[in-house]
């Protein structure tokens, strides 16, 4: 299928032979890289005029190369004195938030220096079930990032309120490992069920101990001593929900991982490493710094973890330090550092050469030896991947008109809506009472009063879901306020949190049919609708949640869609990424499934609650 | 068989729902340890009025336990203050060096706080080849000590030159691997063999690392680049044989653990750590104390890794350093960090109560929550083990007569003998010549002049070697001097190194059939005959290396040994453990084999060469 540049990787266990003949000089390198100023990360010290000789895509030696041999086709790289450092491990990503495939992903974040990623997919296994975890490992073949797929150990988030694809259990998580899917365990979001002993998650608890794997867990709250110590001792060793100094530190105090975030929207890291700056002397390599979720325009405009470290620089920590946890740490995180994570023999020749520290300039990226990219350039050619059809058909769902729009009441006669109303900046709702005067017998929006419908659709293909519940067809409609539509405007999606189904919302139903067709004419996607005519449009082919196209053309599709949400009155920047949100029912407060209205209050189970109060 | 105390454990995996029911305080902890001064190696912090709670022997919460249900069975332990740490790793011990089996190893070095080893039993494999790997481990199990079985993987030392009683293949590795028996790979003695791209050598490496194992080495050599750099591309992690500073940040900075030792007869770690000491600032995760050999008398009388550690300080290395090199860094060394090596959730309740932490005095010793010593005492029964008849019936020998010492030749006129003379307090020998003259065609010792005979007679069951050599019956006769045995004197033994062929040293031939005699006997030992009657025995059935007696009872038995040896006339301490290498053909210069006479000069291969000049 694809033409382009394939990466070889070769096993060390293959190659000793020829390793220790290059180290001995014996043999010629593939690769001299010489004149470096070495950023070790085993010991924290800089060491200066060192060459690093590869073999096979690994670290044959680090030292002095003068004896090592030169074939014709060695490649000889003069550092000139700049550093090098191993390449960066990012440890907690979900590849679908930059809204690109895998592959247009790697694309975009090798220049900045990230050459493995830990990917929980989670998004699209929502859509897929255990065959997104498959799709993606073998959409990652050969690619010269390494992608090690995090499994997805939560899907649907609730279930029995809600609707995905599939659903994840146990046996699929054992399948996925055996299968050599994924290598580890993604985020285990359903804290609650854990500490408090949910059947299921500690089933998936067990699949993921009893195949060896690393778990990964999403502690998000603040109660620091016994949930966090529960969550850690059901055998969780990295968590990225920490929030504060405090929670940062007790995790590492915990032998957990604390997986500091710094994504596009959660930035948590600038208040985490106080942890680190603030303890002096205090041992590090519990510490990782890991993105997240990061837009495509963060990649395309500030990059990937080079931007992460740059601004853990910037917060106080030594550059050395910061490195760490992006290369040795996130290794031994991974379990993985005989193999990735520093410069050293023996090792994947995942190598970075920068011009400065500090500003971290990149310089050069190394996959397994091979140059990939450079002065911020890719220079090889990342061929795109051959879906199959049904990985790009997921919108199953016949066009809809303004009709599948309708709220009907009985009477003409005044009636109490419960809406929604979004918070700028929040990722939560509020639960708002509107009264609302039908007119023949059916309620309409009222962009006047801002108030917009909001719709969501089921659009995958299961028949039946573990409780017997038929989602073929399934839909709700509300209402929700604070967007400040203008009338014939209208924004459909099938990036839904976390279920993914196809949410609309408008203010008036012929619009809303309008921007609800031209997603599912794409097969996935957003739309927006501006004065009754489609004004943006971004295809996201992959599931419905990801484009294949490259990371700077869909954060211009992006923009565009962000300036259409603007015209068609919406005054929030990034409506889109707050209406994502709208069907997350693990949120306060009020919520669409489509099973219906949920709502979530502090401290009370998630119920289902009439539209009509 | 066994009626003492079964040691029980449980995975994590079974018990998830348990640990966060403890944890939440939902249900009852098995052990609370209360107002502890926790040595936490994760952030090298000390935290006070720490609770730790344990169910199912893991650690289910490390903090405040107030919460926490107290059932009848519940045991509370009020530490008062004192520090808590993780139970010690060691991760390279010979269990053989301590001439006692696992068992009563055990026994010793529990109440010294070592509660895990990585054992590489590389003497008894020499003479029960992958049997004994397995015999290790079943005779390990049910001991609340953790015995990692490090796979030998250099048996014989030097095919074609000596024969064990086993010979150690790439096949033998796997199945090790496959069966689990073995957990690591031991140490790649043979660095030579895989520098220099020996086939053997690299198809044992090459098992190892397709079994995903962590691999150890053994690398006794100064040349710090290009030599290092192809034995850590080979993918070997660890090595204890850095003798100098320089040598242990070489092997750190390139990503291989610095096994610092400090065993009975071998002391480097009080140089190596200067590496540390001399360098502010350097990342010690990659540090690691091992004792490698001890004899019994250490053990009982300093002590196992608790001496280590306590050196350590005294060396000006910080406390929570020390203990970092012998917990967490040994737990990432070994890659198992998610189960033991801190005091964390979900880690095993490997603990020790310790009061004073610089003269590391361990108060209490549990492992998996179960207190097995305290006050330096044992406090459970640790039962033998029923070993086969085979592994206490290893010496294949019919007993011997003053005959079989003779050293023929063709007629009564002086001859120059090639002749081993060793050199107190260093391993190797030299190579002398000296002129003896002939009585009735025969060779006698002379201990008038100094001069003893050693013999070397092949003990194994082994019908064919590799190279379709036939070792049974075979026997070298030879002269060895500086010993000083008196007229009437020997020693025998089965401590011979590596092959753990009989060694025989005397003054004349019928006291060495005595001595001789009296190991074969025992099955295996040590014996001195003084005056031509025996003086001491040390009976070591277990293949003929270790003893089924406690350490203690075995060092009062090397005591009698060592005495009769002077009594013998042997001015030398310790000088069984000379002996012991007179059959050891990879040292320089001259030594003894089951085929014969074998030089080693600097840099040349070893040779067999002539008794007689």
């Amino acid at each position: 299928m694809s033409t382009g540049y394939v990466h070889q990787r070769t096993p060390l266990a293959q190659v000793t032979q020829a390793m220790v003949a290059t180290a001995m000089g014996r043999e010629p390198a593939d690769l001299i890289i010489r004149n470096a100023r070495l950023v070790n990360v085993n010991t924290a010290q800089v060491q200066v005029g060192v060459d690093i000789a590869v073999r096979h895509g690994l670290i044959a030696l680090v030292g002095n190369a003068d004896h090592i041999p030169v074939a014709e086709s060695t490649r000889i790289v003069d550092a000139e004195g700049r550093y090098v450092l191993p390449g960066f491990i990012d440890t907690h990503d979900h590849v679908e938030s930059s809204m690109v495939d895998i592959r247009n992903f790697a694309a975009a974040i090798l220049p900045h220096g990230t050459t493995t990623i830990a990917c929980d997919n989670h998004e699209i296994t929502n859509v897929f079930g255990v065959k997104a975890v498959q799709l993606f490992h073998d959409a990652a073949e050969g690619l010269p990032l390494k992608v090690l797929v995090a499994m997805p150990v939560c899907v649907p988030s609730i279930p029995g309120f809600e609707d995905a694809g599939a659903t994840i259990t146990a046996d699929d998580v054992t399948t996925a490992y055996e299968q050599g899917w994924a290598a580890l365990q993604g985020e285990q979001m359903n804290f609650p069920g854990l500490i408090y002993g949910d059947p299921g998650v500690h089933a998936i608890t067990r699949a993921s101990l009893e195949a060896g794997k690393v778990l990964t867990g999403h502690y998000a709250s603040l109660a620091l001593d016994e949930g966090l110590n529960a969550f850690a001792a059901a055998g969780i060793t990295g968590d990225h929900e920490g929030t504060t100094a405090e929670g940062a530190l007790r995790r590492v105090q915990l032998g957990c991982y604390s997986q500091m975030r710094y994504g596009s929207a959660w930035l948590d890291m600038p208040n985490l490493v106080k942890a680190v700056t603030e303890n002096l002397g205090l041992d590090t390599r519990f510490f990782a710094l890991v993105t997240d979720d990061v837009t495509p325009a963060t990649v395309v405009n500030q990059g990937h973890l080079d931007r992460v470290v740059r601004e853990a620089i910037r917060q106080g920590l030594s550059p050395i330090q910061a490195v760490q946890m992006v290369t040795l740490n996130a290794a031994q995180l991974l379990e993985r550092s005989r193999e990735i994570g520093t410069v050293a023999p023996g090792r994947a020749a995942d190598l970075l050469i920068v011009s400065d520290l500090v500003a971290m300039t990149i310089d050069q990226v190394y996959c397994d030896g091979v140059l990939v990219a450079e002065n911020g350039e890719l220079v090889i050619d990342i061929a795109p991947y051959d879906y199959p059809a049904w990985a790009v058909a997921s919108v199953h769902l016949d066009p809809l008109t303004a009709a599948d729009f309708a709220v009907s009441v009985d009477a003409d006669t005044p009636v109490n809506v419960r809406a929604m109303r979004v918070v700028p900046g929040m990722v939560h709702t509020e639960e708002v009472e509107i009264e609302m005067t039908p007119v023949d017998g059916t309620l309409a929006a009222d962009p006047a009063n801002d108030l917009m419908k909001a719709a969501v659709f089921y659009r995958h293909a299961a028949e039946t879901a573990a409780d017997g519940f038929k989602p073929l067809g399934s839909r709700t409609v509300g209402f929700v306020t604070g967007l400040h539509f203008d009338p014939g405007a209208a924004f459909a999606s099938t990036v839904s949190h976390d279920c993914h189904n196809l949410l609309v919302v408008g203010s008036d139903e012929a619009a809303m049919a309008r921007a609800a067709n031209a997603v599912i004419a794409m097969n996935g996607g957003m739309s927006v609708v501006v004065g009754g005519e489609v004004a943006a449009e971004l295809p996201l082919p992959v599931g419905g949640l990801m484009a294949l196209d490259s990371a700077a053309a869909v954060a211009k599709r992006v923009e565009a869609i962000e300036s259409g949400l603007k015209a068609a009155g919406c005054p929030h920047d990034a409506a889109e990424m707050t209406m994502s949100l709208l069907g997350l029912i693990v949120l306060e407060t009020l919520h669409l499934s489509n099973r219906g209205l949920v709502a979530l209050r502090p401290g009370q189970p998630p119920e289902f609650v009439d539209l009509i109060v």
